[in-house]
């Protein structure tokens, strides 16, 4: 069984597609295709995207799913008109939240994503550029202003999670690599050890970093299963000997790596 | 007036914090503290969470606001004995969802930012290596597998834009900077010339470059304005002459540049 699903609204949509994502994701047994549907922000797009969700009705012989964060009430319920199930987020819960706060809303356009505060958002960007900067140990003068060092084997997962972390929630990020003399040596480079309290480790499993090194170096020793399984063994016993935190991200996105270490290191979330 | 908002989950908390930022910036008067408490995935940590809760609404003499993602039925509704309103996002749309689809929902917990497909998410993770990689056209070679190649001058909001092109919608984006040699011939890289068709523009207000540029290299020609005001006009002339879609970043955050790019450029989000 096949549904379409449509996350439709006036800005980016990113609200619209986050919910609906989370709500399908608990019906397993179907298959969603999924269409995300911007900036509708006029009546002639209204009329263009009831004509996109009437066809895909009957193609699919089902009525599709609408998630809408449009503000506007006029398109709004244009939309409503086409031949689908709405889930219709900000009439839902906008009405009691003013009932609550004793407070009209301001039904406009595009506030969720815009800038709000000029300098909190500097300060998200200005920390994914940390996060480049920071990036395998390219510089270590900077790690008095790092909130999190990741630390962690070559390819284990470190700048994705460094970049996550930057841009979603304003966190500044470095991360070094370990290598192998470091692991034989059995303690920290000394660029680290003075930030040891900054520290989160990573770790993997030894069979996916292999597939992942020889993705980018194959057949080299570097990528070898042996390699990965010596290194990934002495990178958690010198975490454990230093009592540096970490965690295994071989099962884990970057989305739910990030907010783990953000809980478990206690740093707050800076979002504008 | 001030109001707490609490965005709860026993996952990441992603969904909950984004639809609750999305409903709270539709109440420009009220100044709201956002707290984010994920993984509250036992009744222990629920009844910690009740105390803060409550501890809020004391000390603001108003009761705090909950936006709850929890899928846990005892834990989401021993929360609901928090002095709060609340607004129950799996509760509202779940029951209906179900009903539509004629399918009872899993109620697994974290389901919304797990990895679901291994391929889709080792997708997404490339597709961030390849904005580092392809960074401030650090290389040329592989233009072939891009989506998406932003072109204009230092410091106007590529590098950030690609990684969260990458990052949220697992697009292909490289990145290439317009210097002043390419501006006084007004012609593109010949690297770039034969990639025409995946070209897009990034303009940016001149007092505001010359603002950043201050930053990384401050009192230099680089950063004066007289630069930064030729190098706009000139790359927005070029991009006018060889009809080079563009968009001005100057009061956009990424996900509003991001998505009116992928939206104007026609390219599908990839997301796992």
């Amino acid at each position: 069984m096949k549904r379409t699903a449509f996350f439709i609204s006036d800005g980016t949509g990113i609200t619209s597609e986050t919910l609906g994502h989370s709500l399908l994701a608990q019906f397993d047994g179907i298959e969603f295709e999924q269409i995300t549907l911007p900036y509708v922000d006029t009546l002639d797009k209204a009329e263009k995207v009831i004509q996109q969700i009437n066809a895909a009705a009957q193609r699919d012989a089902e009525r599709p799913l609408i998630f809408d964060t449009i503000v506007d009430e006029a398109i709004r319920s244009r939309i409503s008109e086409a031949d689908a199930f709405k889930i219709d987020v900000f009439s839902s819960f906008l009405k009691p939240l003013e009932q609550e706060l004793d407070a009209r809303s301001n039904y406009s356009v595009g506030k969720s994503h815009a800038i709000v505060e000029r300098h909190k958002y500097k300060a998200r960007i200005d920390s994914v550029n940390f996060a480049i900067d920071n990036d395998d140990g390219a510089r270590i003068r900077q790690y008095d202003q790092a909130d999190i060092i990741l630390v962690g084997v070559s390819r284990c997962g470190k700048t994705p999670t460094c970049l996550y972390m930057a841009m979603q929630f304003g966190i500044r990020a470095a991360n070094y690599p370990l290598t192998e003399d470091d692991l034989e040596f059995g303690r920290l480079p000394e660029s680290l050890a003075e930030h040891r309290h900054k520290l989160y480790g990573l770790t993997i499993d030894p069979f996916q970093l292999a597939a992942i090194r020889h993705e980018r170096r194959s057949n080299s020793r570097y990528a070898s299963l042996d390699q990965c399984d010596f290194e990934v063994r002495e990178v958690e016993r010198l975490f454990k000997k230093l009592g540096v935190p970490f965690i295994n991200t071989t099962n884990f996105s970057i989305e739910e790596i990030s907010t783990r270490i953000m809980a478990e290191a206690g740093l707050e979330r800076r979002m504008s």
